[in-house]
């Protein structure tokens, strides 16, 4: 068993982060870190939370705990003030270590890189000890078009992706407001959200990128439009093919959010318009899971050695 | 006063119909058409319609009532069989006359187009007695980007559109089971819909239209991605200027769903997108108002030489 | 022309009491207070809101601009801060003078109560320039109990009441978060809620009151149980003969949340539970219409002698 | 390992019924009946179905497949048509079995009852091989309010329940479309449930028993009125020691839809109302979990000598 220590666990990504651990056979909870619960009990975040689960401490003393696996589950401020201890894996699930070009890092997180490896298993395997888990609309864009990546027009791209509010952390803000949020839609950050560069990056050329706030809990689609003389479906077919995570639906199925809320799994769906020749391929996946929470436990799997999905929801509730 | 016949009074758009001409100065109900509730009370299809008006008839006693204007609110099908009375302005809310090449005509609506013009009253401004009404997703579509069509790259134009879920009508269909639509989000008829040969009717080429089933009552969002070297804001703004009804929001400003629901205006934001060079042209309206029963009330007043706007909803609920 | 200030005008109530101000005959805007919003124009509150309004000032300098109406949309302890100008006819949104009994006043709202009428127009006619215009819960039980007040058993009366999101304010808590309301339904307060002895006060016996908080933007739906040897149908028939803005349901026919959503009007329905012999009264309203700015312009305009219902929104959107 | 075979498994309650089979360890599907998917895969209904299921049969193929265990969820028509099989373990998940007595049987569901009895594990064990699984708001009122039934006064019982759409079936009405759903609430078939004469049946009286319809996909709220001289709380305790199914929630948590939603649990909570002496008993549950196919597979199991919770959803997703 590995042990393992929760910073932010009181966050959206710690409580969904702490399931998959609670359900993971080879992982036990060492500590549970949260400068706002510090001292009280799991039952304070989450009934469901038995009584023998550890109390939660500070954050600096779930970091001091000497588990094998650390998962910071904190803003990236946060995130990039953390001194990883040596001979441990950290899997960090802010932006603060996703870019790796110093100028960007410092433009858009006001860090510095490190030696942080971008950890997205089916497509960028990760490597040493620290592990940067990907965003939630970068996973589901890298999903759809990093297997076209080298087949694709990159000056066309257009990457237009919808998410519930889940997306936007447990903070309270105006723009998550329930008397905001329901029976509302709106595009936001257009042409200046953070996970733009981190998609460019990991493509090689940049996409426009515009993200919309849906009124639903949890749960993300991407809609991705390219211009490609290649198979796109058989190259995306190819590319998850014996993967447990992520599906390629048949000819004519439509990826939806419902089916993927509450799991870690992601869904694709590839079309094509006759009128114009564009591709259409869309990922449906929920930002906690795959977006979050699930991703970085498989990063940690892979970095344990241990089976890929142990511990995930892979197969959601059914209505 | 003219006098006013609805045919389809009772579905969604019909019920929105009536809302404007009750709420119009200079118009007068004649005659309520039904076919599932002719003999009864307009009560019978909502409570606030108040005793004093006329009980509903079939569509065919509503189309022989001898009113001076007729609102078609009646699927396809029925709308392509209605055989418009002399000296009578009809305008025809489905989709059944507004595509007037012969062959698309045939193939996506299976009519013979007749002498029907297109009023979008900012852009087309109808013509003759016999109007046909643009669908919502056109007419979003089409603000946002008629006032660019000859300055922008046709081959890329993307239009990412969202809808509420009464844009499907009342009939009941699986995929307007509030199971089905509640905490969801799919895309639907990719590469496939009716609306998408009527914007390039419109605009004079073909763009890649994609439509999403969105989890709200009602409200729809065109995200529209273009190329161009002008500036889209000014022509945009050039283009409404003066207008009532269609809004071009201030840099910075993201149109929202929930500030046109139950209104008959629009709303237009303009962003650009550095990385890629992108234009970003955002259209928010409601799908009952503007993309309906508001536009068709619009065309009305045009048609009969009244105040364009009168009837219209165009300051909704604030929150 | 009668002249208002409305403080607190960028709160849902302020905002929605403007709404009604802007559609009123007789009402003209003097002075918009806003402590937040000071010196920004009222497009900085809603677009909709034309160049023509005068700027924000802080809420000291709208109640001192010597309006002839004030309407205090704040918080219950600002609103207790309030000195009301001689000659002013105040109407106050907030708790702060609803409770008449010291003692109850010192224990809900910490104030000292003063000499305000408590001003339902269907019920208790305001008297005077103070008004203290009632609770959004508080409204609905007592259209649905107060007609039968005399009638019932007072020992064993439930309102249960179920209202959106909007009721708790535009402050951002835990509790308003769309991460928590959407898909979700939760009593709360549960026997410690203001409105009740507020309710109490005005039927002269308690009633067992709980509310909870629905997943919808708008609307508050009170479910009451009383018993009673006599005929509830004509006694709250005969108690809103005449009124346009309440209405008693026919016999089988159900309030509906949509239906009054965006409206200033309510809903009653009443059952009969033929296995217990209880009657069953169904209040529908919008919280912020009929149970906030809605009852705030009814109650000023009894007080300046003007039509009751000017101004009012009484027909709604029809889907 | 038992075989089963599942009736009507393309409902809602029939395609959670066999999620639960598929995660029992001791539960193996013989058989899947469908009148309408007869002879299509199992993906058909759910993408993920894996290949290895067996087709869709017709319901009366899947009958006589021979399973040792068959669940009906069919609608109440034709689960009262069936011959149960000899030697066979039945659990109904309508509402064909569940009164006993011939002549509500026969208002209520135009049946004649039969050797059936009443499982609902907590409170009433079922006996023998067919098996009535209670209706969703039975179950939620049962639980809070059977431990109490000696200690209440029964004449002044409330139950007003809330329940999400799911609740009224996959099965296309005019209550259950989205554009009716979403933004709403109103009570339905009030004094005329049929799940009020299967609660008094349990207690031994009636309750006056209101529902509510939510606009969320699934989760059902009861919020029960009673009086009584007795310590409430203590009595609830009592009653679900030990179960792993019902929690009763520590003085002042407050049950939460959120909370059960995918999940077979439920939740109960306790407060008093100081000014009226009513104890107030809320009770939430998954309409679909604890109310129907949790329900079912718990009952299942208690007929086979299983572990009682094998197969159950007891923890759900944590945002």
């Amino acid at each position: 068993m590995a042990t393992v220590a929760i910073l932010g666990a009181s966050g959206y990504s710690g409580q969904e982060t702490l399931d998959r651990v609670l359900r993971h056979p080879d992982l036990d909870v060492a500590a549970l870190g949260s400068d706002s619960l510090a001292g009280e009990t799991a039952a304070a975040l989450d009934l469901r939370l038995n009584g023998s689960l550890p109390r939660f401490v500070r954050n600096e003393d779930a970091l001091a705990a000497g588990a094998d696996l650390v998962f910071l589950c904190l803003d990236n401020e946060r995130a990039a003030a953390i001194e990883p201890p040596a001979d441990t894996i950290v899997v960090d699930l802010s932006g603060a270590h996703r870019l790796a070009d110093p100028e960007l890092a410092r433009v858009w997180y006001a860090v510095a890189p490190g030696a942080w490896s971008y950890g997205l298993p089916e497509l960028y395997a990760p490597e040493g000890n620290l592990i940067a888990n990907p965003g939630c609309y970068a996973t589901a864009a890298l999903l759809a078009l990093a297997p076209l990546a080298e087949a694709i027009d990159p000056g066309t791209v257009v990457v237009d992706a919808k998410s519930g509010v889940s997306g936007a952390g447990r903070e309270l803000k105006a723009s998550s407001h329930a008397g905001f949020v329901l029976e509302n839609l709106s595009p936001y950050a257009v042409g200046a959200h953070r996970h733009a560069p981190e998609i460019a990056q990991q493509l090689g050329f940049a996409v426009c990128f515009v993200p919309h706030l849906l009124p639903v809990r949890r749960g993300l689609l991407a809609t991705c439009y390219v211009h490609t003389n290649e198979d796109a479906r058989a190259l995306l077919e190819d590319a998850y093919a014996g993967s447990d995570v992520v599906r390629v639906l048949s000819e004519g199925t439509t990826p939806e959010l419902a089916r993927v809320q509450g799991t870690d799994a992601a869904e694709i769906g590839v079309f094509q318009d006759g009128s114009t020749g564009t591709t259409i391929v869309v990922c449906a996946l929920d930002n906690l899971g795959k977006g979050a929470a699930g991703q970085a436990v498989q990063n940690a799997n892979l970095a344990l050695g241990l089976d890929e999905t142990a511990g995930l929801r892979l197969a959601g509730v059914l209505v």
